[in-house]
């Protein structure tokens, strides 16, 4: 579908999502019930024991997708106007897949202080925080600030949710290459939200040999540029100490993680990689190289974000479930314990990995609950 | 039902809304158009063009319900946790009245300012907003500040919606009673959101004496310790510059209109009015006199808040028309001649008004396309 036909066909939905009556108002003994003067009653007794709204409100299966629309999909900083068709499809997602309410709340400031300070705000409402797009180095403090307050989960899932998927990717891609997973040397393109998380959550699961480069080239000890963020990534990564460009870090790589941008990844880098190379162009919507110009030029694996291609690593096979088993079990903190057992179970639902079928489809209903089982 | 049996039936509810998806994503082609790759056209359009997220979003049709939780019904400042079910009854309401995708947002805040920015930063994902349950005097500066700033229609419920069903009561009450609109002397109990507005709206519509009385008394020249609100009530109302007690207001009074608290109107007090007296005890959950004392005590015409009893001047009746004109015409202001067309309105779908049938029934169908005509 084209462009213009996309648009067109948005247009005529209007919106993707809507509210829904769990309860019927036939007579009037129902809208006393319901509404007033029952509804005094729920009131009174919420004012008094807070906790119980996990019980009876929407707080018991709701999620706030917030978005400052400062880092939406690969388009960059495009505003809330932008983000909302994003988060509003999460909505639908989150709906169709784990049954969990969630609202699109795309915000019209961009300010970290202010951004957690609404959120904080909002919180009474809803049963957990699902940022998202907001751009790297913010979203790290906000995050941390929301999961500190709030006692309700808080996931960014630009970071968590690509992080766990990309490793259940790589768990069985490393299958398919025939590889070790602790002994790739993996390149991670993008260091922002995603390319740290994803480089944090490998060096969990055993990943030694990392390598993350953003704009300025490869993240190393001889960078005098680095964020205090970028500078911490130096502790577990980059342990021959390279330096250069992309092309430097990609010579006998065993695997590219892209969450970085369109055409980053050029055919000649691809065939300086190490035999059965595996090659994860995850930005969105368009990749860093397209699969089949990985393809020509060597590579044994191919995935992207994006559902028209096979391999599709997107964080939509994660965050339904991860929220649906926080909600399910009360949990409050998504620990690295629960993100590693999630990867895993990612990966185990596909019993026989091949190289065009290294992840669950997002529509298989396997999916959720066993991400759900995960979060504990 | 008692108390606990209400409590119960709100605990094995949970939640009474919840969302539900307008398209259905079958194959990885749906996936691939609602959301990535598609989305990102959907997002680069809003982008570039915002004011088309009014056409190709869920901003087309929700609202958002948002309270601090400072004056709750009659229960009064119990904070975001004991608003959470009034304002999830009104968001079923908006659904099941008016089509209208609502969602209820009770805020950990009651700081005026914070308010203002925190429903500024919202805005983008919202048709409309229904500020609700905000105590006087900040509900004034908080919805003029959103009038003012925010392109999309916003209306502290409390405020107009009352007016506009206490204007709409009051049409057919005076025609039972057999008495001028214009002429009728008004008593208003409660001079908060609710009383302020209902007086500003009975004015509008002609009615020439009107009494406000506070928890201090009644409103007059004689008191030194009214809010600037309150003096500006000065120009218009008490032209008989009485002083004192709700019981010297009352006396002669052709009709009370309570927007205060339980039990503030006594038999005795509802004895000194006019013949064929009109008794409208609006407080909720409970009334300012209980109808059968009012009846016992003379009064002709008698309503309450509540749907357990006849003729419920409800906002339930108001809130959804006027949201749904608004939304379907693009009208952002709602004007004092649209509340006053609206009152109208609704009183004329009681074609013959008796004593026990003065406003229609909160789920006749024929309310909220009559209101949101109104809105122009």
């Amino acid at each position: 579908m084209d462009s213009k036909k996309i648009l067109s066909t948005y247009r005529k939905q209007g919106a993707r999502i809507e509210t829904a009556a769990r309860v019927r108002l036939r007579t009037k003994a129902d809208v006393s019930l319901w509404y007033t003067p029952g509804v005094g009653v729920a009131s009174s007794h919420l004012a008094a024991h807070p906790e119980d709204a996990r019980h009876m409100s929407v707080k018991k299966n709701s999620v706030a997708i917030i978005s400052d629309g400062s880092a939406v999909l690969g388009l960059g900083n495009i505003g809330p106007y932008g983000a909302l068709p994003v988060m509003e499809g999460k909505a639908l997602l989150f709906k169709q897949l784990a049954n969990i309410d969630a609202w699109p709340l795309v915000l019209a400031t961009q300010d970290p202080e202010e951004i957690v300070r609404i959120v904080k705000a909002l919180a009474p409402s809803f049963g957990g925080i699902n940022l998202e797009d907001i751009a790297a180095p913010q979203c790290f403090a906000i995050e941390q600030a929301l999961i500190k307050e709030l006692g309700i989960p808080v996931m960014h899932d630009d970071q968590h949710g690509t992080a766990i998927v990309v490793l259940a990717g790589l768990i069985n891609a490393a299958k398919v290459a025939k590889k070790q997973l602790a002994r790739l040397r993996v390149v991670i393109s993008g260091a922002g939200a995603a390319g740290t998380a994803v480089a944090r959550l490998l060096h969990a699961a055993g990943v030694k040999d990392l390598v993350l480069v953003d704009r300025s080239g490869i993240i190393g000890p001889a960078r005098t540029d680095l964020s205090p963020v970028k500078q911490e990534l130096l502790a577990f990564t980059n342990p021959r100490k390279l330096a250069g460009a992309l092309s430097e870090a990609m010579q006998e790589a065993d695997a590219f993680v892209g969450v970085s941008g369109k055409g980053v990844l050029t055919v000649e880098q691809v065939k300086t990689m190490a035999p059965r190379a595996i090659v994860f162009a995850l930005a969105n919507p368009e990749p860093e190289i397209l699969p089949e110009e990985a393809r020509k030029a060597g590579a044994a694996v191919i995935a992207t974000g994006r559902s028209d291609f096979p391999n599709q690593i997107n964080n939509a096979l994660v965050f339904p479930g991860i929220f649906r088993g926080a909600l399910d079990r009360g949990v409050v903190a998504i620990t690295e314990a629960s993100k590693l057992r999630a990867a895993k179970a990612l990966a185990a639902l596909v019993a026989n990995p091949v190289a065009t079928k290294i992840i669950p489809d997002v529509l298989d209903k396997r999916v959720v609950p066993a991400v759900a089982k995960a979060v504990r």
